[in-house]
């Protein structure tokens, strides 16, 4: 299993053998015995259809759980669609899974029937290697995505546009009660990919300085994570059609359109920290010129290549520091984190049949911020 | 002040006022009544001969010295041939000067007539910002260089290839006794430039890896740095002629040809950090590729642009930290260090009148590791 360099957005691969869009013999093949309901796509036009599958039984450190919300990230766009060139069809999408436990295999510790949990970006690692040893599973070499990814017996996973789903108990986060499942989805994709860097950057020391460059489904969450860690935060937009709602909706301090000379000028040297979440190509001088000596700019992003001048570095002592997702601890932390601090995503709730109309929105950044799937009622 | 963000090599620079690179009135009229003898170029060409001019009287929180050694930087050449096109002529160059004190002011407590002391790349800054309350004062917008600098009171100031320098306190560093002078001269920029991002990265926790990119006065010192902590380092060069010394000279573990794409293949994800000083332009990539997870490549050279592909940052979770010679409290630790563990730079002693030729040998990286001129027998 190779991690390739090439893929624009979260990382997230099948693997290093090239398997064409074909369906494989009986794949696609409904049945009468199917135990799990789902959406796929079937071929590169990335249009979603139903579909049924069988999962697993569960094993003894498994955890089955009934699906009740799904978020929609741009991974599952990119997969859909084929833009990776390692899609294997009927493609089931879905990395931001929050649902009800009903089962649990004979060894498993954490979980039982009738918890809340969330699933993430990955289901399996080695559990063996260093990575998932200091539990930064999400950069073990043998990870297995969620959906479009080979696990360890072969089969080719399936994603949370379904209505059910059996996990190594490891990759399963608990959901504090009280907290909302349609909001608790979107933590596990979005919320960790900005939460981690804040965290490992020590971005939460109160009366520092953040800048979010992107409001989308990561930057809004990284705005709320600001604010909750007592930080001063200015939203970097290109368009300043987002101003009102940073301030008022998300509570950001500041707003700043990026083609605006004089208010970047005067943002110069005075941020701690910038959470970059901006996927399309666009310049890093101008918003690492804005920190301040030492500061850091945590890149959560896929633009397709970042060039800097050794000056904007060296001269401030700035940092570039690269992150995807995040590790189980990691994970589990953010979400008690989100519950302790009534911090929840915004997101627009839909059903499944509406999916189609949802990515075509999401390519064009017509959602605020986060579509989320009501599974439990688009499948009874 | 304003520090350009064009400069290739240490950051070096004299300020926002373009002065072209003419005799000034009487800068170059040479009198009886000069006090400190010098070699200075006098035009773009940069031949050095021999020069005069004058240095102030000991203010009450001065330290005058009597300079024994000047190192010989690439900076040096830089601003004796005007590359950065803001030289001012007569130009003194020298930031790497050690000596003895032979005067101080009435205020000054930390230095006495007769200790070594050594001045690095700048000799003020504003002491008030919060870079110089945190003692970076190599990040204040109005720190002085040592020469080709203008200090606040308007004189262009004049480096270590003379006799004497009258400098603040506050920039003189203390050489313990029994360090050489002709050794402690580099340590004040070549050994500060790559200390300071070795200890702020943490750096210096034995048993983990070191990659140290380039072979020359700035890398020997971080091969030199990373043994004394206790670091497995490996040597990355262009030139395989270099493995005999790396292994055998400076005592590094291993060397590799980065051209060796098996080798470099071979030390994928291996290292923990890297320091790069190669100030050519060479690719990122494959560089960042050679740190695991979470490792850290600190950039102390110059190149021209830097262009990395996201991934190699996001899928490693690596960090890229810029850096530029250090604070005086850094300076001062990294002295005291080098004095306890016994670490020397390696020097060609040299006298003055042959500085033309050595400077001539920098540019075609024939130096092991560094020159520094022997200025107490040269102006005898």
């Amino acid at each position: 299993h190779r991690i390739t360099h090439s893929f624009p957005a979260h990382a997230h691969s099948i693997s290093s053998v090239e398997i064409p869009f074909v369906l494989l013999p009986g794949m696609a093949a409904e049945s009468e015995s199917c135990n799990c309901s789902a959406w796929a796509a079937n071929d590169p036009s990335g249009v979603l259809s139903p579909h049924s599958f069988n999962r697993r039984a569960v094993r003894h450190d498994d955890v089955s759980l009934r699906i009740t919300h799904c978020g929609v990230c741009y991974a599952d766009v990119q997969w859909t669609r084929n833009l990776h060139h390692d899609s294997v069809y009927p493609l089931v999408p879905g990395h931001e899974i929050a649902g009800v436990v009903t089962e649990v295999g004979s060894d498993v510790k954490g979980f039982k029937p009738g918890d809340h949990v969330a699933v993430g970006t990955y289901i399996n690692s080695c559990r063996d290697c260093d990575n998932c040893n200091n539990l930064l599973e999400n950069h073990c070499s043998n990870f297995v995505f969620t959906f479009n990814g080979v696990d360890t017996d072969g089969t080719v996973t399936k994603g949370g546009y379904s209505t059910h789903i059996v996990v190594h108990e490891r990759y399963c986060y608990k959901i504090p009660d009280g907290y909302p499942l349609d909001k608790a989805a979107p933590l596990a994709c979005a919320g960790i990919t900005v939460y981690t860097p804040m965290i490992r950057h020590n971005m939460n020391q109160p009366g520092k300085s953040l800048g979010v460059i992107g409001l989308g489904g990561l930057g809004h969450m990284a705005v709320k994570f600001g604010k909750a860690f007592g930080l001063n935060v200015t939203v970097l937009s290109t368009s300043e059609s987002k101003r009102d709602e940073a301030i008022n909706l998300l509570g950001a301090d500041n707003f700043v359109v990026s083609s605006d000379k004089n208010q970047m000028e005067f943002l110069k040297n005075s941020l701690d920290f910038i959470v970059d979440t901006a996927s399309g190509d666009h310049p890093f001088d101008p918003y690492l010129a804005l920190l301040k000596v030492r500061g850091t700019m945590a890149l959560v992003g896929f633009p397709g290549e970042i060039r800097v001048h050794p000056a904007t570095l060296n001269l401030g002592a700035r940092t570039l520091s690269g992150s995807v997702v995040g590790g189980t601890k990691d994970t589990q932390e953010m979400i008690n984190f989100c519950a302790a601090n009534r911090i929840y995503p915004n997101v627009e709730v839909i059903k499944i049949d509406y999916i189609n109309e949802a990515l075509e929105r999401l390519v064009n950044r017509d959602v605020k911020y986060r579509f989320v799937i009501d599974i439990e009622s688009s499948f009874k």
